[in-house]
């Protein structure tokens, strides 16, 4: 995580700065900091806690210059603090650096530069990477930079600053995003497409081992070898105000109602008359012959959109699929060659677990297909495949309109395949486009029933545990909503399969214990019904989610949730919304901060 | 779950009954009751809660009679209650009932006896056995018995005694476990061995749909068509004092206590010079040709030790494996045929669900192998093959020595599985086997640690949540380890892939929570540190567990337990005994009533 952001140009470096942190603070807030270049000398100001504590500071006493680098820190090495928040400066003040990812290595290296004098005075990895440019330093910043990643072991994107040559910017990165900006005499660096999106469209995506010098007319990009390469200027179609509160009190509000749209984006130009169909996929009936292994591989919410995929994989094109964390799939020596196919999801593309999978499993021979939220992320650039969500940026830490695309896009996908391998014949494949095609009115329908669901919030709020049980694609649901609560309300919540709960879970049912008990499929409806007895014999106060079929559960529960009468395979989509606005007013009620949950970052680019 | 008991003889039968009782509680103890008949008249004592409420009372009305059926419950249908305990009586006070399983389609039978005239005084499902036996009397109890269950869906085992037959005890079974005790003037019917082991190690094990009926002097067995059938004597092995507590305050430390002896059981005999083998097994190199999808299938502690099984096959025999819950697996259409092998993993191999998948996967025409710790089970006996794990009787709800020999016999067989199909090299295979000789030793060596453990849980038990995370093999550890905490001491722990921290989790650290991170992996040593230090940076008090290698981490966290320098393949097993340790002390700790966990039983025969 961390955000990084670069300027340089004739405006007030701060100004840009400041603006461009705002939009990163997603990636990590725990503290923050600039740095800008004024008559050769530069001046570094960082601050423990939100970016405002920063902007209050500065505001009194502002920062001039035309040219700087500024951070926002999610904390890996050392607490949040003021020194340990970046930049970090070398000790004659001459380097001032910017770091997302970790200097692997930085134990060896503070050990060498201590002893050679150096003074550190953070806890940090990256604080490493300014005495090294300091001790390097040849006279020309770009050759120490080169000369010095030699030394560096390690993820990282660096922003750097130079006082002796105070017309340029230094920029590099390595397994962590970073783009450059483009604007007319100015230019910028950032972690992601929203931190400049207020100045320019226009933007190169760094690859891995790329550096780029920028001063206010030009920008240059050197390959790892050192040479001056051309790169193609990528055109951002977003609009500004996409990332934008639009009048809703979090942005974490205005995505869950914008998931009716986004659902329609993510079915748009994918449904024919004969079912699911994805143009432009590589992956055609040809290839799906030599197939003989599926492997999904996700982090958190998007894990939980591939159990789903699973699911929907196994019945529809009757495929067994293995699903592993990406965080574990990377370290176990998966089974993989030339005949796997390896799905990865992720919102952001840059989740740096899932990016590490990717090539792991490339090198092994696999065909790699992404679903992915972000055009020309890492993730997007190093499959071979790509299904893009089109979901529209998501800024809240919680993910809520990309979870439910990318189960739209499992669902289509799993059609699609059943259909390659004539698993699926034409009746059931247009049988799941037309249910998804009514998703965005089932979700519309769930949005509708806010006011019930914040009543049971305020009721509620001061729980400290809450469960969740379903069977499943509904205990998948759970799983999401559950990771919902934990990330933005802090209620320590789990979901299980219900019919585990007996084996050891259930001791934890009390008397008032709420128990969330998603029930929407109708084959095992009766088991969770009997379930539902157990847990209701210990005590426990039950809220069932049920398609209105069903309603006459209400004699058996304290509270019912109903979702309309539909295809079972597409309830995972309307019932998570209830799931996410529940964790919402609940988060809200205990006076949470929705959109910046502690401890947490949007995306993960660490391992 | 529910324990029923029978017997008929020239004792008293009240005294024989409650003995019984008491070996079953382990079975579920919300209520309890008994039924004798004397003198033609059927009398039926019942009370909520424990045992020893019934014990009291009838210690000072006693009930006379030769003839009687008891039961202790796990509450189903109905909250535990007097009402609710069986036995259940009819209107006529002429039939009374006890039941273990669940009648499906009560809701519609009660309403058709309802309308008859017969009154119902419970919420349970069995009561409408007694109402229904009545209603079809014949004047020969056991055609009555026959007629009635054309009519009853679901699963039983039955216990039956009739006003007017005093001199006979019928019993019939499917789906739950059952079985006939033969003594000489006396005969017994009972859930489980151990309730009979004081008077008889001569039993027969009940098959599905097999009907006993039993006098003073004579079992009669009928198969489904009514047909009286020859039944072989079954004569069990075990020692009466293998199920008493030896000294120790619970059978859970008696248990705890036993694992050296438990793994030295478990492995003896099954590894050679050239590696491990298994003598009767049917699956050999010759079937292993056509096995192209292994399944492991399980609940509980059974389904980590299943992960772990997963891991060891996939490193070992490089086979990929997908892995299910049973109650899952069960209902959701999987991909089996011919070709596939089913390992089922369950303590008592009376797990209805695991029952259930064996079924299914047979049907489809799956090999099923059985990894379970009692001979003569119904999972031992329907499948095809059967690994028994020798740990002994296990009394205590929470599984311990179970839990480890289950473990160590999915590396056995992954070992055997891997030199099988020529991915285990001879000198892997040895080292595997050399791995496994040490653990009774390692374990020990744990075991020995007990006072350190004692005090961190006195220092700690005020915790209301408890977190857990590791990588690879320590991951499964903790998720074992995480149900026990949570089933003996009712703490809300959760355990986590430390990757997945960050993705969501983490956001439930505060200061002073603690987390323990298991590190015994090598290869991923480097990344636990990375995560111990995220957690360390949101307050978090860090236990770690390391090889004794990796003692320097002291300096990164608060508290270390060491375990010896060992084969990474090998440290399930040690380290899983400090985290049910730490459980057992912690509930201590609590005054948790650590054999008789709150809400729990120990072998769950029903969905």
């Amino acid at each position: 995580m961390c955000g990084i952001v670069g300027y340089i140009g004739t405006k007030q470096a701060q100004e840009v700065l400041l603006e461009g942190l705002s939009r990163l603070e997603y990636r990590g807030y725990d503290s923050a900091g600039i740095a800008t270049i004024e008559k050769n000398v530069i001046r570094v100001e960082k601050k423990k806690g939100r970016l405002q504590n920063l902007v209050d500071f500065l505001e009194k006493k502002p920062f001039r210059g035309n040219v700087g680098i500024g951070h926002t820190r999610w904390a890996t090495h050392g607490v949040p603090s003021d020194e340990n928040a970046h930049p970090h400066f070398s000790l004659n003040k001459e380097i001032a650096v910017v770091h997302n990812g970790i200097i692997e290595n930085y134990m060896a290296l503070r050990d060498e530069l201590t002893g050679l004098g150096h003074r550190f005075i953070s806890d940090t990895d990256t604080e490493v990477v300014a005495h090294l440019l300091n001790e390097l330093y040849t006279g020309d910043i770009v050759e120490t930079v080169q000369i010095a990643l030699k030394r560096i072991r390690g993820s990282y994107a660096l922003g750097i600053l130079c006082a002796k040559e105070p017309d340029k910017i230094v920029a590099v990165r390595k397994d962590s995003p970073l783009i450059v900006g483009l604007g007319k005499g100015e230019n910028f660096i950032a972690s992601d497409i929203p931190a400049i999106l207020k100045y320019t469209k226009e933007v190169y995506l760094l690859d891995n081992g790329e550096m780029a010098v920028l001063t206010k007319n030009e920008v240059t990009i050197l390959n790892a070898a050192g040479e001056t390469i051309d790169k193609d200027v990528f055109v951002v179609d977003w609009d500004p105000g996409d990332a934008e509160k639009g009048g809703y009190d979090h942005f974490m509000m205005k995505e869950m109602m914008e998931q009716p749209k986004a659902m329609r984006d993510a079915i748009t130009g994918r449904c024919a008359e004969a079912g699911a169909f994805f143009s432009g996929l590589h992956l055609d009936e040809e290839m799906m012959k030599h197939i003989n292994r599926i492997q999904i591989v996700a982090c958190g919410t998007a894990f939980h959109a591939g159990m789903v995929g699973k699911y929907y994989f196994e019945k529809f094109a009757r495929i067994s699929v293995e699903m592993e964390p990406a965080s574990e799939y990377r370290y176990k020596n998966p089974i993989v060659d030339k005949n796997t196919l390896l799905i990865v999801i992720s919102q952001s593309g840059e989740t740096a677990d899932t990016l590490a999978a990717i090539r792991l499993a490339k090198d092994k021979g696999a065909w790699v297909l992404a679903i992915t939220n972000v055009v020309g992320s890492s993730i997007a650039r190093e499959s071979h495949d790509v299904i893009y969500t089109n979901a529209g940026p998501e800024i809240a830490v919680a993910s809520t309109k990309a979870y439910v695309t990318q189960v739209g896009c499992m669902l289509l996908l799993a059609s699609y395949l059943g259909q390659l391998n004539e698993k699926l014949g034409k009746k059931d494949a247009v049988r799941v486009c037309n249910g998804l095609a009514k998703t965005p009115e089932l979700i519309e329908m769930v949005l509708d029933t806010q006011e019930k669901i914040r009543k049971f919030a305020d009721a509620n709020h001061e729980i400290h545990d809450l469960f969740y049980m379903g069977r499943g694609l509904d205990y998948y649901t759970c799983l999401e909503g559950s990771l919902k609560l934990k990330e933005i309300s802090y209620i320590h919540s789990e979901a299980f399969a219900a019919g585990e709960l007996k084996h050891g879970p259930i001791a934890l049912i009390e008397d008032g214990t709420i128990v969330v008990a998603v029930c929407t499929q109708e084959h095992v409806f009766e088991k969770m019904l009997s379930n539902i007895k157990e847990v209701k014999a210990r005590g426990a106060y039950v809220l069932a989610i049920v398609q209105e079929s069903h309603e006459e559960i209400g004699s058996e529960v304290d509270e019912v949730w109903v979702i309309p009468k539909m295809d079972d395979d597409i309830t995972p989509i309307p019932t998570v919304v209830y799931l996410q606005l529940m964790a919402y007013y609940l988060a809200v009620a205990r006076e949470c901060d929705v959109d910046k949950p502690k401890n947490l970052a949007k995306s993960v680019t660490v391992e």
